[in-house]
C-alpha cells in the first residue's frame, strides 16, 4: 500500500496535489503539498524520490517562491518527484510518518505576491454591471471585446482564506449633496480565478502559445469589493481603495498540470481579436471549473468559469504584449466570473441587480450586500469529460465590523 | 579639513545627502550616500561614527530596503551618525579614501519596490487633462476635489534612471473603424514627485498627522505614458498596458530631512475635504520644488510641484483609510505635475495640447510627442526662502525604437 492509498481523499488525490506553505508546531514555514486531509514537506517528499540536488533546493524553501523562479521543466520534473514518493509502496512508511494533518497546521500565502492584476474577462458579469450602473447605454463599452480589460490591484493587501476582513472606511456616494465618510453600506465579493505566474521574463512578452511555460498554476480568489467606495472614487482611473482594502485567496494552489483534463474551448469570440490573442490554433485555454458561493452555509450562486470570455493565456499574452514582461510570483485574477443565470453570478451586486432584487435566504432574511459576520466560502470544483471531478482549495473570509 | 570640505558639491552637500544602492569594480551593490560627485558606503560611515549596531545592520544591506523597515527614530540617528562621519576632522582622511566617483559606480534602484500607487493630484494637469479629452464637459470630474484620485501601478517595471525606454506596442484607436496593433504614437512623459514610505503598518491606517513617520524620502519620477494605447483602454477600469511598460526614477531619494527648508504652503482647498484629509493643522506637505523637463538638453518647461492640490501627506492618509496599511519599500507619485502656464506643463500631451498645438524646439523642429532616439531627463531644485537650492538626483531615459 502506497502513502498516497493511505492518506488521498476525493478531490486531494494523487492527480491533484496542490502547493501551499505550512507551519506545524515550531517548525517555520514549509513547501508542502497536500495529500487528503495531510501537508507533507514537498523537499522531503523530493529527497524520498532520489530528486536532483537543484531541484530539491528549488522546493526547500518556506513557499513556492524559489520553484516559481524555475521553468516548467522544473515544474513538471518536482511533480514527478511528489508522485514517486508518495506512490513507491517502500516509501510508504516514511512518508505517512511525516504527513501532518491539515487540521494541525497552520497555512500562509502560497507565494510572495509580486503584482496583482485583475481583468475583467467575463462577458455576463461586464453586461451585468453596465446595465445596472449604465442603464440606457450599451452594456459592455466599445474596447470590451477588443482586449482582456484590467488594473492593477494591490498587491500588499492579498490575504490567505480565512483572514478576517473588516468592512473597509471611505468616502461614499450620497444621492444628494456631497459624499459622506463612514463604512461601506456596499459590501460585495467577486468570485474569481487567480492565476501565479512563473519563469520570469525581464522587460520582455509572453506569447500566448508560451502561456503554459509561465502559469504555475490556479488558486481560488475572491476580489472583495466595496461597491459604494468604488462607484464614489473609479472614475477616471479605475477602481482604487474600493478594492485595495483586502483580496483573499486559498492557500492551496492547483498545477496547471491537475486539470488537463478538466479544459475545454472558450466561448466563441466576435469580433476577431488582434493576432496576439488569436488562440484558434494554441490548447484550449477555458476550464470546467464550477464555483459555488457559499453564504455562511448556504449556496447561493455556482457561476461557471468556463462562460469567461477571455482566457488566462490572453490575459497574460495582453499583459506582456507592451514589454512588461513577468517576475515570479506575479499573479492575475479572471474578473468575476457569472453565467447567464441569475443563479450562476459572482458577486451580490449582480445576484440582488444594484439591491433592488434583495436574495431571499433559506432562513427567510433579504441581502444585497454583506452584513457585519457574514462568512463567504467560495467552493470549486473542476469538471472533467467523464463526471470526475476535482476539488479546489477553499476560499473563505468572514466581515468585522468597521475599525 | 573635513570629508564633507572635501568633497562636498552644490546640491549634494552637507545639507542633502541623498541615499542610493551602488555596485563599485566587484563588489555587489551596497547602500551609499552621495556627497559631491562621490558615493560613499553607509554602514562603513556609521561605524567610524561609533553608531550603535543596530542602526549600522539596517545600513549594512544592497539598497534602503532594511532601513525602510525602521521607524523615523533610526531615520533620524543613521543621518545623523552620516553627518558626524563626514564632519568630524579626524575622520577625513579615511572617509576619503572610501570615497568612489559616481563616474566608477553602477547605479541600481535604491529600494525594492513593494506597492506603487500613481495619483493624479495636480489641478492645473486633470483640468488640462479634461479639457483635451473631453471638450465641451467639465474639466474636473465630481469627485476630483473630494479625494486624491490615484490607482494601482506596475511595481515590476520601475526602472532606474538611465534605463533606456523601448516604444511599447498595444491597440491604437484609429479615426474611422477598429483599433489597430503596433507601436505607440503618442508616446509622452509625466514629471512627478515620488515618495518612499517605510516603517510599516500591517492592516490599518496612518493618520495625516503621522506622515511624517512613514515617509522616507522623495525621489524624481518619470511616469512614461502611451497615450493612445491609455486612450483606447482606460475606460471603465483605468489606466494599464498605457503604463506599465516602464516607470524611471531617480537613482538618488533624498530624505525628507533634506527638504524641510522647502517646505511650503499647499494651494488653497475649496470645498473642504473629509476630516482624515484635512491638514489645515498639520505642517505644511507643500514643497517649493521645480522640476525641468529636458529634452535633448533644452529645457522645453519648469513645473512648480508646490502647486499641486493633494500633498503627499493626504495621499498617504487617503490610500491607507479603509485599512490597507504599508510595507517597507511602498512608493507612491504624486501625478503630473503641472503649472498655471503654458511652459509649466509636465507632460507633451499638455504641452503640445493633445497634439493641436506642437512645441517648436530650439533646431527649428516641432514635436508633439517623443521620437525614437530622444532622450528626456527631469532635473529639479528645491528651493528654500532665502533663495539656496539643492539639487535632486536626475531621472532621465532615452526612447528606443519598438522592438
Amino acid at each position: 500500500m502506497t502513502a498516497a492509498d493511505r492518506l488521498a481523499t476525493e478531490g486531494f488525490g494523487i492527480t491533484h496535489l496542490p502547493y501551499g506553505s505550512f507551519s506545524a508546531s515550531a517548525a517555520g514555514p514549509k513547501l508542502g503539498v497536500r495529500l487528503g486531509g495531510h501537508v507533507i514537506g514537498v523537499a522531503a517528499l523530493l529527497r524520498h524520490a532520489g530528486a536532483a540536488p537543484g531541484d530539491i533546493e528549488a522546493t526547500d524553501g518556506p513557499n513556492l517562491d524559489r520553484l516559481l523562479t524555475c521553468d516548467r521543466a522544473v515544474w513538471d520534473r518536482v511533480r514527478a518527484g511528489i508522485v514517486r514518493a508518495l506512490t513507491e509502496p517502500s516509501f510508504a512508511e516514511s512518508v505517512v510518518a511525516e504527513a501532518v494533518p491539515i487540521s494541525e497546521a497552520t497555512l500562509h500565502l502560497p507565494f510572495t505576491v509580486a503584482d496583482y492584476v485583475d481583468f475583467y474577462g467575463n462577458e455576463f458579469h461586464a453586461s451585468n454591471v453596465g446595465k445596472i450602473f449604465r442603464p440606457g447605454q450599451p452594456a459592455l463599452t466599445p474596447n470590451w471585446k477588443h482586449l482582456p480589460i484590467g488594473y492593477h490591484g494591490r498587491a500588499g493587501t492579498i490575504v490567505p482564506s480565512g483572514t478576517e476582513i473588516p468592512r473597509p472606511k471611505g468616502l461614499r456616494p450620497e444621492p444628494e449633496g456631497p459624499p459622506t465618510f463612514g463604512p461601506s453600506r456596499r459590501l460585495d465579493i467577486e468570485a474569481e480565478m487567480g492565476f501565479v505566474l512563473g519563469s520570469p521574463v525581464p522587460r520582455g512578452e509572453v506569447a500566448l502559445a508560451d502561456a503554459d511555460g509561465h502559469i504555475f498554476g490556479l488558486v481560488l480568489t475572491n476580489d472583495w469589493s466595496a461597491r459604494d467606495i468604488q462607484a464614489f472614487e473609479y472614475v477616471p482611473l479605475g477602481p482604487f481603495l474600493g478594492k485595495s482594502f483586502a483580496t483573499s485567496t486559498a492557500v492551496w494552489v492547483t498545477p496547471l498540470a491537475a486539470l488537463e483534463r478538466a479544459r475545454t474551448a472558450p466561448p466563441a469570440r466576435e469580433p476577431a481579436p488582434a493576432a496576439y490573442l488569436d488562440d484558434s490554433t494554441t490548447p484550449a485555454w477555458a476550464f470546467d471549473i464550477r464555483i459555488d458561493v457559499v453564504l455562511n452555509g448556504e449556496v447561493v450562486s455556482t457561476a461557471p468559469y468556463d462562460t469567461t470570455y477571455w482566457t488566462a493565456a490572453q490575459m497574460l499574452a495582453h499583459m506582456t504584449v507592451n514589454g512588461a514582461g513577468l517576475r515570479a510570483g506575479d499573479f492575475f485574477a479572471s474578473g468575476t466570473i457569472s453565467g447567464p443565470e441569475r443563479n450562476q453570478r459572482g458577486s451580490f451586486l449582480e445576484m440582488s441587480w444594484g439591491g433592488t432584487e434583495p436574495l431571499s435566504l433559506a432562513d427567510g432574511t433579504e441581502i444585497s450586500f454583506l452584513r457585519d459576520g457574514d462568512e463567504v466560502t467560495l467552493r470549486a470544483r473542476a469538471v472533467a469529460p467523464d463526471g470526475s471531478t476535482l476539488a479546489l482549495g477553499e476560499c473563505t473570509g468572514r466581515v468585522l465590523p468597521a475599525r
